[in-house]
């Protein structure tokens, strides 16, 4: 049976590194038998310019009927002035919407070759190892009402909502509890409870959820406490749970800490296991064009699809594993780069991993 | 003419960092002629202890009549099952609300004695010195409607508003400014205006105010990327401002990243200037009545209150002064201890300080 790939380049940098990620999969194709199939399709930028809105319709179609998706990234500076309705970003929200990706994984792990990238010192950083699991299509982010409206003083008046049902709050713990299974066992599940009745929801629940994890460690932090604890002492995490708002925050700034986010892949996920599959870096519309993207995340985001959608692990490990072998000769972009390595461009780096495979 | 200033010593560690602090407000005022008296009332959950209201009508008078308020800290597990309205942080949000204490500053200064106590390289942080300007009493911490609800398909659910009023934003905005253009003309906004119509306008009115502030840079960056930033390169920053919710995860953030955020005070003010004074740390439950809490956080709180609330700059320097001096001299709380330190607790690095002083 052959597994179809919905394949969304995106705008700025997006196109260069899905290129050398569908070099990755073409080599799995040929050499390993991997039996897949792949077709284009615009959001974003890209595809406002050709079609006027960021979503259209063949691109949600296609993701529908695809297996699983491979996406790039969206936005730049281009598109910013554009109404709301018709930015980027609004061609990504939908996709998670439409297509129910409500579990957003975003590991935050340290390569060993890389220690010296962050700007933390080495034995804070060394070895982490965090995965965060972050709510995608609720919260304040999909929340109604929403808006601008002219208050009773006469005024503009902005407005969103946060709001979680317990069942999407259900759901999304489920996931955590089940991947914290699969690791050291021990959850996190932030919230700010102390002061809005919407995580206190959260809180209750998630223990509730917990109940029938009882191998599982679960414990509980507020948001702010969390921020602090990710500078402080970030290898006491395992999984973080986080609501939509708080996940956005908080995995970019864990992703940080690893100093090379052009290294971190990520997954959004069904309720059946169908997902997304994006680099946690975003469009870079500042490096676009010129061929020294790092294309490391994508090239990874491809192995997590393989192994959490396409129950595929042996073709995820060859990808991780050949990812390693490039770093440990040597190969860098620019922004792993450091003194004694080789410096090499978007393009040279999908070869080289592709040799190692 | 006597300034009076409420004491407000709180839970946890609360009472004894206060207590030094009033050690070194005596010193000013019997060796340099201060003119201030001060009194004392309860509030978080010693409040709620004595009169069964973590806020007591009393606490709130005082306060009102005070021309400065200096806060301990409120909290501890000790309140954590009782009901919402009663909890301990109802305590500080009442009062922030009720005194509109709406600019709330929070600097984030790495002292060059304590270099080595940041989990970060020193090159990266080393003369670190950012102000954050948080927005304190809108936004999603007060909005309306908020609760708890049961929806449609029957399931609970949690709800609470994000919304601004241009006014609201406008206010917050003059802060900034004007600290920014007492400090490094620079002033970085915060906002997710990519996703959320309240902070659209949020961007938008920030936009409008620093027409009338052309000698200060105005930037923006979205929250995710803000915090990723902290982490990257934070000297790039120079005042931040933010709303509520995103100032409390980004200035505990910005804290860490100094390593010591038993230094750290900060300020609460009204559209007059008059203001609430605490360390922005927490009350520390774990090490409370044990005498070991370092007490210059509440300190330097004091000295903030005297610069910005009672126009006395020249005791607020004397102040700095002397915690620099009790630094060089080696002295050290446990938080901020090193090798070749001397290990003092809460009381004799109090003393260290007056000495000093
Ligand atoms: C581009 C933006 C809408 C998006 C988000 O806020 O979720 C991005 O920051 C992310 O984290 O994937
Ligand atoms: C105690 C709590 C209500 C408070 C807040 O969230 O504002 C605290 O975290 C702070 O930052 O001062």
């Amino acid at each position: 049976m052959t597994v179809k790939i919905a394949v969304l380049p995106g705008d700025g940098i997006g196109p260069e590194i899905v290129a050398e990620a569908l070099k990755v999969l073409d080599c799995l194709r040929t050499e390993f038998g991997l039996a897949v199939e792949t077709e284009h399709a615009l959001i974003g930028g890209a595809a406002y310019d050709a079609h006027g809105t960021p979503f259209p319709k063949e691109t949600l179609d296609l993701c529908r009927a695809a297996d699983s998706v491979l996406l790039g990234a969206v936005g730049g500076p281009k598109w910013e002035p554009l109404d709301y309705s018709l930015r980027p970003e609004r061609g990504l929200l939908g996709l998670r919407s439409e297509l129910a990706l409500f579990s957003n994984l975003r590991p935050a792990v340290l390569y060993p070759q890389l220690v010296s990238a962050s700007t933390l010192k080495p034995e804070v950083v060394s070895g982490l190892d965090i995965m965060i699991v972050r709510e995608l299509t609720g919260g304040i982010y999909f929340g109604k009402p929403r808006g601008r409206r002219i208050n009773d003083q006469g005024e503009r008046e902005g407005y969103n909502t946060l709001v979680y049902s317990e069942s999407e709050i259900r759901r999304i713990a489920h996931s955590a509890f089940q991947i914290a299974r699969k690791r050291n066992k021990r959850l996190c599940s932030i919230d700010k409870a102390n002061v809005l009745e919407c995580t206190e929801l959260w809180r209750e629940v998630v223990i509730e959820v917990g109940k029938e994890y009882p191998d599982v460690a679960l414990s509980h932090m507020y948001v702010d406490n969390a921020s602090m604890q990710l500078v402080r002492n970030p290898k006491q995490f395992d999984v973080m749970l986080t609501d939509n708002m708080f996940g956005d925050i908080l995995s970019d700034c864990a992703a940080m800490l690893t100093g090379s986010i052009g290294m971190l892949p990520s997954a959004s996920l069904d309720k059946d296991g169908k997902g997304m599959y994006e680099p946690i870096h975003g469009s870079a519309p500042d490096i676009a064009g010129r061929g020294i993207a790092n294309p490391i995340a994508t090239i990874l985001s491809l192995a997590m699809m393989l192994r959490y959608s396409l129950d595929d692990a042996a073709s995820a490990e060859r990808i991780e594993n050949a990812v390693q072998k490039a770093l440990d000769q040597g190969y860098r972009t620019a922004d792993i780069a450091s003194e004694g390595t080789a410096k090499v461009g978007t393009a040279a780096m999908g070869d080289a991993i592709v040799a190692a495979l």
